[in-house]
């Protein structure tokens, strides 16, 4: 009886997966992988098979019952099974269902935390979700999709957060900011809509609440992309400011 | 002039750094790191000075304006100096202090990101922060010590949130769970305190937030500890008796 890691394969970048993660990929028999996997990421697993289950943003793809018993099937026939989820497979990444299954099955199981795609972007802006005086707690939410009152549960935890990453949620970015404006949040918070964090391909959108409608319509957005917004962005804009005037100050110092 | 990484080590285990944050370790100059990194970890870093700044869960050990200075001394004197932070860098770090000195002074800064401890947490108890039909938001909050009225910032967010994880909380979690009772979280709210993550010293308290402020009297806990709360812990029991059932009745049926 073989035994399945659940491997978080981070935000993007094939070298943000952890060592850890790295190490058993390598030595895999068997892989079954996320559309959003990078390719250099799944190079890893040399030896092993390789299996698109093809969940992107958890829309279903494959269904989830049928990659539940895939799993317990290759537990069976190989030594090291590896189920690999973009960015951590404990947020958003539809794992209890897994274990609970393999669980059940009597499978042994373990999990390999990965870099979630908020601290990847975090890293990316430079901009700390937390800081002293501004910032002591941020949330991690994904919206239901067409559940845009005010009273939504998950608007509220939005709401009483300091800061906020809204994941799989750029699609619907106006109905969004209605919602945060209409539960109390200020016209002026900035919001920064950030796409394909920690690649190439990398992409923001700086822009406040009042204006996120109109920054981020229907179809902007193809990759995978958080909203992030709270106080600690604007904090960041004024510090680009003082390092400007800054640097102008200087300049004009040393000219005399 | 050098270039200033801001690394984050992860959650304590050496092997759950990035492949990205060892590789830049291994070639480092010179290392500043926080009192919770992993002396394995720093090892890494074979050829670097290395110096600690014994930062621990946020306390000021050295005070942040001479970690600052420092950075950017070393900066002018070595090509890769490496900030080597607990966790993730942009998450109760304050990181933002350190980016904005060097920003100020004109120095490149690369930050990598890391695996935070909530999330090797979750992967060690083998129970998401987000399930379908139970979770769709988490919060990562530090509380504000002494401040546990019903009403302050952080205890909404704990409140609002459908999973949270209190950072830096463990040594207060009686007048916590107080507030928290206060503030409407239902008493039979299940709570797993966490210490030490992902190391072999791990020891977990599992408990109720009603009998939270018993189970971890003032100095239970000495290493770092997550708070950890939410119905997925609850859903978590019950698939333990679900699979236990699921085993008695499995047995009873082959012995007939």
């Amino acid at each position: 009886m073989g035994k399945v890691y659940l491997i978080g394969a981070g935000p993007g970048a094939p070298d943000l997966i952890t060592v850890r993660g790295a190490t058993i990929l390598r030595r895999a028999d068997i892989v079954f992988y996320d559309a959003l996997v990078h390719p250099d990421t799944l190079m890893l697993a040399a030896n092993a098979e390789k299996i698109a289950v093809g969940k992107r943003c958890g829309k279903r793809s494959t269904a989830q019952h049928f990659i539940n018993k895939r799993l317990v099937d290759a537990a069976a026939k190989y030594q090291t099974v590896v189920r690999l989820k973009g960015g951590d497979p404990m947020l958003f990444g539809r794992a209890q269902e897994e274990i609970d299954a393999l669980k059940a099955a009597g499978i042994a199981i373990e999990i390999v935390p990965g870099v979630t795609a908020a601290l990847a972007a975090s890293a990316e802006l430079g901009v700390s979700l937390t800081k002293r005086g501004v910032s002591r707690s941020v949330t991690f939410v994904t919206p239901r999709a067409g559940e845009h009152e005010p009273e939504s549960e998950w608007i509220k935890s939005v709401v009483a957060a300091d800061s906020a990453a809204l994941y799989m949620a750029a699609g619907q970015a106006g109905p969004i900011a209605d919602a945060l404006l209409a539960a109390g949040l200020v016209a002026s918070t900035p919001v920064i809509v950030l796409e394909n964090a920690s690649l190439p391909t990398m992409r923001r959108i700086d822009t406040t609440l009042k204006d996120l409608a109109a920054a981020v319509p229907p179809g902007t957005v193809s990759g995978p992309a958080l909203i992030m917004l709270g106080e600690v962005f604007r904090q960041h804009e004024r510090v680009a400011i003082d390092t400007l005037f800054k640097l102008l100050t200087t300049k004009r110092a040393s000219r005399f």
